[in-house]
């Protein structure tokens, strides 16, 4: 049984997501992100960090949400949508995972703060300075899947391309978003039309982005 | 057979390490970052990300540090150094694997290369703002191992330390280098005494931080 902490359309997404695409039933506990509460002490006593995802497994806390949804796949849905260690696939899905929270995830973590780099009143520039490097990571990404697409592991699905579709998500309103790219458009529209996509707007009160 | 293209201490170095450690045969590919090798197109067909390390896998390019350190210890060291799927600790091992590559690493690519947030007449001020962010990602981990040390996983070494010591080495010229945290400073102490280390200090010609 599982206990998630979240915020719509938070780094929580991808964990929640996959739990609905896993069918496996969660406890849903929302927190109030914007008034704070990840900063308090019961919270921070569950995650020092500070941050959703935060997910109670067999009620213990666990945090990272790329970490999540690795050890979800790996559970209830290894070998089809997380290679077996073993499988040559499963170091291109490590590759991928990681890329995406070393390479690209702390890009939009600059986006959504642009005060952390280098104060409030460099925030504008900071975002101008993130724009062009966000926009580099598509182009990547782009060429990838038009190589060795439709999705990250080439004609298998994985935990990844949820990771990829939450964060070409959360590029929905910067000048260029990353659903614009043709390949990494194509991966957005067929991660959308999962019946499991639905539930997940449904629960967290989505509607951006639909 | 591994062929791995790395530069001396970037983050290359984890995984020539556990290569050593694991006693893996490698051929060694010294990429000149400096004089920008890693943006030659050359090197760009095997990493378009431009960055060390690439590391050939049965002659098959593959990148991102934490990634490889994972697909290798699976391989070579499974469950002794990665705890294998199904194991309870193999949920702690992938939130400390993407703690580090999501949440710390980061921090240290804006301390080498501070003028990627803001342009080169911000760096100054964007290595000042990101000191206490690296700061306040060893209070975390020294507090986490004090309380469920000596390593991430407990009483169980594991390839997330080799992470960690790399990114304290990292910090070596910091105004507060991690080590000088206690429970950091033992971790380091215990992973440098290995003699995996010296040989690795050897073969990438490293004398800083010894
Ligand atoms: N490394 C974390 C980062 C999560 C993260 O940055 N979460 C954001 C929302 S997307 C958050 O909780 N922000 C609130 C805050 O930083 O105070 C993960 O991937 O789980
Ligand atoms: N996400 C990559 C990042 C690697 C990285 O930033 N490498 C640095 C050296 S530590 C590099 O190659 N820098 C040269 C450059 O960016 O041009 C990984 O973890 O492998």
């Amino acid at each position: 049984m599982y206990t998630l902490y979240y915020a719509p359309g938070a780094a929580s997404l991808l964990v929640h997501w996959l739990l609905i695409e896993f069918d496996q039933p969660c406890e849903l506990r929302r927190v109030d992100t914007q008034a704070g509460e990840q900063k308090r002490p019961e919270y921070l006593a569950l995650n020092p960090n500070g941050v959703v995802p935060t997910l109670l497994i067999d009620g213990r806390p666990h945090f990272e949400a790329a970490a999540l949804a690795m050890t979800l796949a790996d559970r209830h849905r290894m070998p089809d949508l997380a290679p077996a260690p073993g499988e040559p696939a499963r170091a291109d899905y490590h590759q991928w995972m990681f890329h995406l929270a070393n390479a690209v995830q702390p890009l939009f973590r600059i986006w959504w703060y642009p005060h952390e780099p280098a104060g409030a009143d460099h925030a504008g520039r900071v975002r101008e300075h993130v724009v062009p490097r966000i926009e580099a990571a598509w182009d990547r990404l782009d060429a990838h899947l038009a190589a060795h697409g439709p999705f990250l592991l080439g004609p298998r699905l994985s935990a990844a391309d949820f990771y990829l579709t939450m964060l070409l998500r959360w590029s929905r309103n910067m000048p260029r978003p990353g659903d614009r790219w043709p390949h990494l458009g194509e991966l957005a529209r067929r991660m959308k039309a999962r019946p499991s996509f639905a539930v997940l707007y449904e629960r967290e009160g989505l509607t951006e982005w639909a």
